[in-house]
């Protein structure tokens, strides 16, 4: 597949992400970006006590959030940064229970139109290759300035 | 439609909910019961400053895990306290930015099947009644301990 | 929930289908519009041989269809026939075999925005009242010509 | 990823799909299996005038049918040809339009477990490697008679 060049780097999201987006460090301490390149962007988080469900699992609200998170960053790296750009839809499958532990997440730009931009993700355990939860997500991209 | 009767009322519902599932009362401190009924779940939260993303709105991994509850409790109200069902898949559709304050949530059985349920769940804001968030799900329900 | 008002009355869509839209009668032969209102669109289709599996149930790309066509009709009676609007995203739930025989379909606008417009539609047999599919939907609005 | 390894061969599943598959190749006449691997079953297929909207676009119904024809396939490569599975989720989204033509169908399980098998598909026109369209199902497969 044809995937889209990024506008930004790997280097410069890290910073946008301290400076500007430090919600998404609270939620997830120890979030890294581990890859961004055309259509792609990866991150790692630890998946502490408080992101687990009784039972040890961690909870679905926090994969959730995880994959939007990587979503929003496939929009922000291939856009820009200006781009207000939210989240229309979200389908996500959870295959296998999430251990504590480290989590990766593999996100791919499917479509980045001019005000659709259409991903997948998929988060493994980060030991093991298994898929624990998969999703296709929808964010509508704001109309630049000067379209008006 | 014809909605499956429930086997737990309204007043054991919120016993068991402040009982054996406190973390429900964490993440939604203010969280009620408002019904349950055939095929029916209804829920309402106060979204406070923690639920938000910056621009004030109320988060979407708050919006998910506000509708996910709703269908666990719609399966633990129509099956019953024993089983351990787990959301297998759930779509969201976020359709209007929700503001701080009462959130209402209602949640409808589609299917009560012996593996599947499927309902849908629509979030309004309290004093509006336009829809906020719009999801589809599927907890799949463990076998009981007599089939095997 | 607020519903936007339609732009079309019920006989302006069947008018509309006859001429302008004759594949959707070849596809469903005995379609009937039954219900035009705010928001709203019901169709009735007859599932005849043709639209059958293996085993005498009614097929998944025929309830696709059926549950997209009303889709479309809700951003046809509600924005007016100019607009060649798209589906970007279906979800579907297939939820009870369907018998050959009258198929009911009520469709309801979630939302109606400018680019998109959100929908979900239930699928019954017209002599029971289970679900037997359930369907959310996004239609995208092309931008009027006097906006550029 | 760990996939599961086929119990059917390429020559055994078109051996199936033409004696007990036959309104496959009715629907698609030209439909072709590229590819049976472990976890992966590929298709293609030519999208005829039948196929098609006006526009002159391959329907929604016809994209439809194949991406769920491919999740079929992956069950029953993988599970044997003796289970009746049903589809009973399917999230797709439409990302281009599909000209008329050979279009190319990759499908990956994501998860085959004892009761779900969860999958991925990916539609491209052949010639190219923009994908068209992207969905992930959910077949349920019921209990082996030994198991009861």
């Amino acid at each position: 597949m044809q995937m889209p060049n990024p506008v930004m780097s790997i280097a410069e999201l890290r910073t946008f992400i301290a400076k500007e987006f430090p919600q998404s460090v609270d939620d997830f301490p120890d979030l890294e970006v581990t890859r961004v390149d055309a259509g792609r962007v990866d991150l790692r988080m630890r998946a502490l006590t408080r992101h687990l469900r009784p039972g040890g699992t961690v909870s679905g609200p926090t994969l959730f959030g995880l994959v939007d998170l990587a979503g929003y960053f496939c929009v922000l790296t291939h856009i820009g940064p200006e781009a207000l750009s939210v989240t229309t839809n979200l389908n996500i499958n959870f295959m296998r229970k999430a251990d504590p532990g480290l989590l990766d997440v593999e996100a791919r730009i499917l479509k980045l139109g001019k005000r659709l931009m259409v991903f997948d993700a998929s988060v493994t355990q980060s030991d093991a290759d298994n898929i624990i939860a998969h999703a296709t997500g929808t964010y509508a991209i704001p109309p630049r300035k000067q379209e008006g």
